[in-house]
């Protein structure tokens, strides 16, 4: 077996991140990193800052030639720095609440049925996270899952943020039905404004697929749902804009 | 001159609208078409309202090979049809305020200090049109500027935007000012949250670049300043999303 097949086997077996930013975060999230690859005669500014921060930690550190990184890029945005880390740990659903519950806050969690843009669910991961969200909940079949595309339009914050991966969204909400969470669907043919709705209460806000929204039975499986007013010729607004604009108005209240 | 040449001239004095939704937004919007070129054997359902739209608008369709028009296709994902247009008409700030003054509403503009990511762009385009705003602005230089990229991520809002493109964001904010308009910046050293400031008078909200917010002057420029909360890790949003829970908020004071 080659050197190069048996990198290519080991790329297999874990994920990548990519670009400064993210492994800064990456770094500073104190999760496992396999090995990071810088590009040769990269040496300046936030370049260095990786390289101090990684030696902290005792990550090792390989130069490698700018054509190679281009090669095994993920994003094709490297910015001279990837991080081999073993692949994603998704979490349980029941995680998230117990991070709310550790806390001492009502669960807040997110959940998206059937976002298939990675650059959406990138930018949503990011919104949640600095929306102080307690989880994000994603389905395993016909969506987007954490990749290094992912981590790198979430600047990281995939690093931050519980993601659990559910067989069955429906099932899901059933659970957290149970443990008392509040299921807030986003659809245009609500009655009521997004602001309208009080979120002051354990909540789980369902963002639908970039195209079609959220599926028939979910929608049916809310307690209450809410839309964006439209004023315009267009009809629709970005996902991760509209997850934006309602995961806000529920931290502004809450912080109110 | 050979057939091939003679396209390609073509095409560089004009602009292209790609996709399904941004070309049936564009015949709708009642803009001039050049021509609509459709991928042979592509006779479904939204490209059959298409062809029916241009049929009545008597814009000229032409059949063309799946390979032509993934080579000329500027986005990478044309779904089978590209129309071509003049290229795109940006408008006067002054034209801005007319059209406010028309529908007799308060000017609410969005002053786009440096935004250089077309998918920024055209998701901020799209958000304004729902919102109501009356006109986007944007730099000539060092700024992303509309294209079939913008286009077709605004989900053809830009066929129904007043966007201006000035050289000097600064003398624009002191043109504003003269005709009663408050400056509003998005930036997050700012004292006050965006939920408590007021939006419901004549206002422009700037939303800075991706990487370094506003420029310098351009904040000392503004009448006041506005943060988003940050609960998290992650110290920033994305453009587009920190654009939409300002301008929501907006939205929802001018409503209630």
């Amino acid at each position: 077996m080659s050197n190069n097949q048996k990198f290519e086997d080991n790329v297999k077996e874990s994920d990548q991140v990519e670009g400064r930013n993210s492994v800064t975060q990456l770094l500073e999230s104190g999760k496992d990193i396999n090995k990071i690859f810088i590009a040769k005669g990269e040496k300046h500014g936030s370049i260095n800052k990786i390289i101090a921060l990684a030696k902290e930690r005792k990550v090792i550190i390989s130069e490698m030639e700018k054509n190679k990184m281009n090669q095994i890029s993920q994003t094709g945005n490297h910015q001279g720095v990837i991080a081999i880390v073993p692949p994603f740990g998704y979490c349980e659903v029941e995680d998230i609440l117990c991070y709310a519950k550790e806390k001492n806050e009502d669960p807040f969690i997110i959940i998206l049925d059937g976002i298939e843009d990675p650059h959406n669910l990138g930018a949503i991961i990011r919104t949640a996270e600095t929306a102080g969200v307690h989880g994000v909940i994603i389905p395993k079949r016909r969506a987007a899952s954490v990749n290094s595309t992912v981590n790198k339009v979430s600047a990281g914050a995939v690093e931050h943020m519980n993601i659990a991966r559910v067989n069955n969204i429906n099932e899901t909400i059933r659970y957290l039905k149970e443990n008392d969470v509040w299921i807030c669907g986003t659809d245009m043919d609500a009655k009521s404004f997004y602001y309208e709705q009080d979120y002051k209460m354990p909540i789980a806000i369902v963002i639908g697929s970039e195209g079609f929204g959220m599926s028939r039975l979910v929608k049916e499986n809310c307690d209450f749902l809410v839309k964006i007013p439209m004023k315009g010729k267009v009809t629709s607004l970005n996902a991760s804009v509209s997850a934006g604009i309602v995961m806000y108005e529920a931290v502004k209240q809450k912080i109110k």
